[in-house]
């Protein structure tokens, strides 16, 4: 498993002069090298400002990172109204997997969670069918199956959710499961849950997209990653891409071609959120560049 | 003035054995070498199919082309039940383009035919504004001035149909013209009426794409050149491409980054048409490269 | 494992009029429908043609086929002084692919096959290292290990020969491959042997392309698949595909970021070398598209 | 003509622990607010810096700029050992355009100029033929014909010099100039001539591209935009991009195609340019986003 291996402050505050100051200042006197800064604003007037910062924690001794966090909650975040997290070298987010039958972008993630290119581990896979078990255990990951029926829907999802709580899993990954999660979960899980789609949203919400993609005739198919809100396939969107189609293509050539970008799509967006890169305001993401 | 090099033939009938045959071994007959070649079936059984033959007509006088047509009608037109249609060299398809305020699609396609690229001729522009009078002059182009009001729209359509008329015009090009042309009219046009609209549709159908785009925090936008039809941007869709954005663009950046994709999708539609690529079937495209 | 759905034909020969209809007019007096058809001519004055049709065979019974062969010689290939090959409905090509210690291209291939995208078999992995050995054989395919040092390459290349040739293997792909094959081996293999090259070719030949590239500082990393000649990297180019990088991007970044286009470069000519859809042309290929 | 609409800070130095903090503490003193800013460092152990800062100068009164300035050369970057440098709003570059006979890279950046997206301006163009002299006119550009012979190329390279001097140029653009310029204009503009290679670089440097990129079968066509060195095609890339080819295009139809790439590649570049957005290290050179 690869670590995060270097500290992070998160913040999104309003606007206003000095921000960068206070917080570069801060960091200099505490003898961290910024390593790499992102910043983005809505508006300078008014708006919402949100920064990434990457710093190299070696002069701040464990023992001392409480009295450090303490000193910016103190010094820095309360005078500028931050929403803020500090994240410091060491593992990652703990993930599980959701996915139903298709099993390719499952697949993607595990391996690039088995070359070491997540920043996070994946502790768990769970899916509504049997048909994953195998590859899933070959990686070395626990499979639960939770077949979903409407009488059963809401007890397996307190199953779910006692699998996840029990393995103290930060962050779900639905990797093509293609059953709709409760509201009630999705509230609990807020901004905490990515989703693939199989389009380009917001062309071809709901089931079956690459038929509704067929019959409109589109030249380019596409994947979207998103965070998953209460309402259908309207959540922040995390990464998109598309790739060329033609006349050529039915509906199962577009299924296998969309395979690939989903798997990539998905990936792009799962390594982004594990990096810390992510932030979301209003519906729509700020995803810094590392 | 780029002319048509060699002649075609496009096809369009029930699929069945022996097509291909028919039509080449007529071909061969006259002696005519086939230069290119495409074909697309819907399905091999009970489907639709089409062909585009590209042909040296050089052993063919002038003098004998309407023999050819009418053997070609008798021999295999008729017993295949084809839609078809033979051109043979010389000049392409004359156009006509309309704009509103937004210029660099218009400047774009006349660019490109100055250059020589285009297998067709502009014989005018017409705009609801004057703003592009002075380029479109430059090259030196006829341009026509109606403005559209809700009480003049009935007349100023009776007076464009006059234009279109005297000028010969085969094909209208709308090159970001902004005003919705009617019903009446685009039934008239059916087929062949060419607009570029500034999303990847069918995402962002109707007014300010852009800002839809923004509003949904897409991470990619797009442009669309399509045919169009009684239904507001829902007709066959010739060409479509995309670009990735991120949050740092606003509005007027996603605006001035779309003008690229908007100008190089229109011309690509554009040059396909001209080039007798494009063929329709139920609401999709056909597209062939050459 | 996916059977080769249809038969095909594939044709080179010196363009002249009449090749088409001759083709087209030999199916259809056998009742057998052309699915579909590409066809290229370098020139059509004195140059080449290659033609690519895909038949449905079902009106030609196994019994029947090596009278179809030998009329097709007789009144097609021989007039018209073909190159030609006939492919049955059936099994595709045998592979075997060889790999060092980087597997993500090996296992992007044993994972479409498995999925039944690939129009062949793969029989076997030879690596001159251990590393692959697991994965290999999780997917049920018989692993060889066979080291390479300057003193056995002779003999490990007998070997290997030995190897192909008892599982009758048809074609080899270097799925980074990191040894170089004797001249005398690529002889005898001669538009067998896919190789994937970790760069845009001509950019970057020969070893470390991502550190080259890194210090030329391109904006763009690409990968390019190729068959293997006796001169390094220089064998006809099937595919090739890029993507954008920055400053950002060190090299062990690049080399992450450069393996999927690796695997997606790789599959995408092996699907198309599987498919019949490859042709060489004086150290150029033709790849029709499907 | 488009103004630079806020003043921002370039700088380049050994990395160390308290750059940003100095900076953008050095800011607030001053009232000023951070619009965006961008940072990059080679080795944040002994490797060098680069920031690009974006402040809002409305606080500073342009009375008080030289103060401003001579205060952050004591306070900042004398301490810090920058090389930098300071831009108010204002006015941008001064550029010059130099073409040979192709006059699209020309034309897309005059367009560019006219439509108020370029932060700088086009002072003049100059051609070793007549035929771009029409459409630059028509723009409201002077115009000089510089025709070069190997006799008359010091001369002419003397004359030319003449022009930029009078015209107190900033930025010389070769969109499409086809004689190389001597060693010793070369060095005297070194840093401040942006080329168009009209190949994806190192890939087919010197004479007709795409003639060797047709020879060498490659399946992308690409452009480079670079500063121009010593050494031919060799100089630091600034921006990318390709498209994919085929089989199909010979070496007309590529330098068609190219023609929109080199169009759009030469226009990104010389925009980021004009934007403070380019800094040059070691060959290689770091493009920040805006």
């Amino acid at each position: 498993m690869r670590l995060r291996p270097n500290a992070r402050i998160l913040i999104r505050c309003p606007d206003q002069p000095g921000i960068v100051a206070a917080v570069s200042g801060f960091l200099a006197h505490w003898q961290a090298n910024i390593l790499t800064s992102q910043q983005h604003s809505t508006d300078p007037e008014g708006g919402y400002f949100f920064m990434r910062m990457v710093f190299d924690a070696g002069a701040i001794e464990e023992a001392d990172r409480q009295r450090f966090e303490a000193a910016f909650a103190r010094e820095v975040a309360t005078p500028f109204a931050m929403d803020y997290s500090i994240k410091w070298p060491g593992p990652g987010p703990r993930m599980a997997i959701m996915v139903s039958k298709a099993d390719h972008a499952l697949l993607e993630l595990l391996w690039r969670w088995r070359n070491g290119e997540l920043l996070g581990s994946v502790e768990l896979v769970v899916s509504n069918h049997e048909k994953a078990r195998d590859v899933t255990q070959s990686f070395g990951v626990p499979f639960h199956c939770l077949p979903v029926t409407p009488d059963t829907k809401t007890e397996q999802e307190t199953e779910l959710s006692h699998l996840l709580a029990s393995a103290e899993v930060d962050l779900l990954i639905l990797a093509r499961y293609m059953q709709v999660l409760s509201p009630a979960f999705v509230q609990r899980w807020h901004g905490r849950v990515v989703n693939i789609h199989h389009s380009f949203l917001p062309a071809f919400v709901g089931a079956d997209p690459y038929r509704q993609a067929y019959e409109r005739g589109v030249k380019l198919i596409g994947a979207t990653a998103h965070f998953v809100t209460d309402e259908l396939d309207a959540g922040p969107i995390i990464a998109q891409d598309v790739r060329p189609v033609s006349h050529r293509e039915g509906v199962p050539a577009l299924k296998r071609l969309g395979r690939e970008l989903e798997r990539s799509v998905l990936a792009r967006a799962v390594e982004a959120v594990l990096d810390d890169a992510v932030m979301v305001h209003e519906n729509r993401t700020v995803v810094f560049d590392r």
